[in-house]
Parts: C-alpha cells; structure tokens; sequence
C-alpha cells in the first residue's frame, strides 16, 4: 500500500499560517511525524495561500531539510509544477492531473521529462462523474495520454474520486466498482488511489467510514491512499486487509501498535 | 445484514456445562443479550455434547422461553435437525448442509418441508476446496438441489467457508473471490453467509483481523455473518460498510454507539 501523508496543507489552519509567517517548524514537524509513520511521499499543498511557484518550493525544501521522504506535489497549476519539480531530491509525484485535455497536455508532459508518477483525477471538463461508466472513460482517457507519452503504468496513479457519503451517497458503490474495473485496464494495472477524508465529510464517526470505505476500496483493488497517517487505527486495517490479500506474509506482530 | 449470533454453542466452556447440568440460565443470559444487540438469528449449538435430539430440542425451547428471535439449529446431524425444527416457533435456518450428495438428500428436503433457511457450506465429498473456482462448483450443486425442491433462493445462504488466515494465508482471497462469483449465480442472487470467527483463529488482533476480513467480504456481495454480535465494534464496521454500499439512509446516528 502506498501511504500518501495528507496534513502537510493550507487547508488546516496551522500550515497556512506556517506559510504566511514563513515558519517552517510546524511544516517540518508534521513532515517528520508523517515519515515516522510510514508515509511513501509527503504531500505538500500551497492551495489558495499563494500563486507564486516559489512559496511551494520554499514548502519542499523545508520539508526535504528533515526527511527525506519523496514528495507529492500537490497543485493544479503547470506553472507552479513546473518550478516545484525541480526541487525535490527524490522521484516526486505529482498530485494531479484530470482527464480534461488542456490539463492533461499541460501536466502529463511534465510528468515524462521528469520521469515522475503522477496521479489521474477522472474527471473531465464537463465535471465529476456520476456513475461508474463515465469515471472509467476518463480513466481511459489519462491512461492512453500516459502511454502516448511512455510514462509507465507504475508511474501512474489513477484516482475514481471519492465523494461525501453524507451528501452523495449514492456515489460510493460508483466509486468502488469503477476502482474495480480500474485494476483490468492492464496485467499490471495502474495503481489505484483516493483522497481518502472526503468520503467522511460532514459526517459523523469520521475514522470509522475512513476506515471501512478504505478497507471496501482495498477489496476493490485500491493500492494508494491520501490519508491521514498518524490514525493508527486506520494503518492496522490497512495491514489487516493486506494479510487478507495475501500481500505480506502473517506475522503475530503484524499491526503498528 | 442478517446478523447470527454465535455464542449459544457448547464450544463454549460455559454452555458446555450449562446442557450438562440442565441449567438454563447461561443459554438464556446469552440469548436476552445478543437478541437485544439485533441478532436476525441464535445458532444454537450442541456440539459433542449429546447425540440425542431431546437436548437439542431442550435448548432451542430455553431459548425460546425468553426471546422470540428465529432460531439457527446448528448441526450437521439429520436426525438431530429433524427433532429440532418441530419444536422452533419462528421460520427456522438450518445450519448447514453441505455440497456432499448424501447430505443434500438428507438435509435439503427437511428445509423444503418446513419452508426454512437453510445454509449451503461449499464442500463436498473431496473436503474444503482450495481455490474459488471449486468453491463455485459446490455452490452450483447446493444451488441446483434447492431449485429442484422449489426452495426460493431468498431461503438460501451460501457459506464459502473461511479458514484461519494465520494458517492457511491464501485461502482469504480466494473466499473474497467465491463470495463474489457467487452473486452472479441470479437475480436476485442466494445470501451469502460466513462462521467469521474462524479467519483468527489462532491469531492475534482477533477483533481487527474479524472486523477487517467482514467488511472486505461485505464489499464482495456478502450479507449475512454468524459473528459475536455483541463486538459494539464489528456491528458498526457492518453499519458503515451498508452505508457506503447505499444499503441504509445515511443519518449521523448510524453507529449502535
């Protein structure tokens, strides 16, 4: 399973002020909590706090001065990837692109010249699909870009995009069929990854939709995630359900705690 | 979710001596119990205890004294089956025939006569199989027979038999692709049940690995489990699990706690 640590963002309170004061500590903390916890890449997500290219790079480097963890670069905009791409230490991913043509010819190039991995978000420019069918052709879509381009399927991470159970609920047994006809695209598939926390937005007992959603999208094929790593409870079940899949070997001492 | 509660089975050191002594207050503490925790069904157990069927009988009607939840007569003894369900005041599951063509003959009809649930437990003469596609094969038989007795399939649950993931590691995939396979067998398609406990047994995180193993098998068409229903835990990874597959109306009430 790819672990994917998601705190490094605007969106919490504590980084965006970390940005606007220029006070690399609490990124640097989470970075090292994260890497501690096993996360594979550090997201790191400027959001709306700046357009400039250079305060997502001044993220990086202050979160590559502590770990040495490769980062997810997690933007829309080619221009601020195209500068952010240059500082990272390690083979990045970027975090994303859609099936929209102009984003696809905008970020997808970038991801070969770099030989980065890169994440498909399957919508397209008419918006977010509403069933299985529609996220499929878009996963298409990205994937015949990647192979015009010579990305390999390994380097590509598609995303079925997860809605909020509350307010959508009918999206989620979309989302987990789509995952599962994602993994016959090719023999090896692409590998398959969410947002994991949007399916519990707004809701109650958040951990335990994150989880169970997790685990029902692990059986579907799932095999990256954007989560919170830190939440010990969701890890184990992710070890659980790879012992399940036979994916690591059962020990006693399986669990993180 | 058809939830069977598990615990009256002489397995169980203190059920054990409660039928050895005539004492009906254990059977009936954990009848009151897993009644109120929402079981569909109590598995009633005999085990090794006797092989008469006046003490099955003696069970099932302790249980009755105090819950009017159906009864799982849970034995593979015709003799002991054919007792039992004259005396259940409810719509009955029987608890289990097999694939084997003597059992099918044997049990199959008693279901037919008194119109009750009967599970189908996917071996055969030959054992457990080993990979999906047997467990299909055996299913297909047991499938084949009700529909020769005019047993609806709404009166079926198909078990494809868990083992112990500690012990046999790649069995668990195999279980999760058979459970799958079988929902394609109709329209509407057969329940789909499994003895949960068994894919912990002998390991640790008992409770992680039970909730874990459920969720994955929900996610592939499973809907119904015999299980520890008083787990506060596992019933509400079952409660999410029927939220994200619309199952359920979302409220933020969902969980039993």
């Amino acid at each position: 399973m790819i672990l994917i640590g998601e705190r490094i963002n605007t969106g919490f309170a504590d980084i965006k002020q970390a940005v606007l004061d220029k006070d690399p500590k609490p990124l640097q903390q989470w970075a090292r909590e994260q890497a501690e916890a096993g996360a594979h890449y550090i997201d790191v997500n400027l959001g709306a706090v700046s357009t400039k290219p250079e305060v997502m790079c001044w993220m990086i480097e202050k979160v590559q001065e502590v770990v040495d963890t490769p980062i997810s670069i997690d933007t829309n905009k080619p221009a601020i990837l195209a500068e952010a791409i240059r500082v990272c230490n390690k083979k990045a991913l970027i975090n994303s692109t859609t099936a929209a043509k102009e984003k696809l010819d905008q970020m997808m190039p970038i991801a070969a010249e770099h030989k980065a991995s890169i994440i498909g978000v399957v919508m397209d420019e008419t918006g977010t699909p509403k069933n299985a069918e529609k996220r499929v052709e878009n996963a298409g879509k990205i994937l015949e870009k990647a192979m015009e381009l010579g990305i390999p399927t390994e380097d590509l991470l598609l995303d079925p995009i997860v809605m909020p159970l509350k307010f959508m609920q009918d999206q989620a047994k979309a989302i987990l069929d789509a995952t599962h006809q994602f993994t016959l695209f090719s023999d090896p598939p692409p590998h398959i990854v969410c947002g994991l926390s949007n399916i519990s937005n707004g809701a109650l007992h958040k951990k335990l939709l994150n989880r169970t959603f997790l685990v029902m999208a692990i059986a579907n094929g799932l095999d990256a995630v954007i989560c919170d790593v830190l939440d010990t409870e969701l890890i184990n079940a992710v070890l659980a359900a790879e012992l399940i899949l036979n994916k690591q070997i059962y020990a006693d001492s399986f669990t993180r705690q």
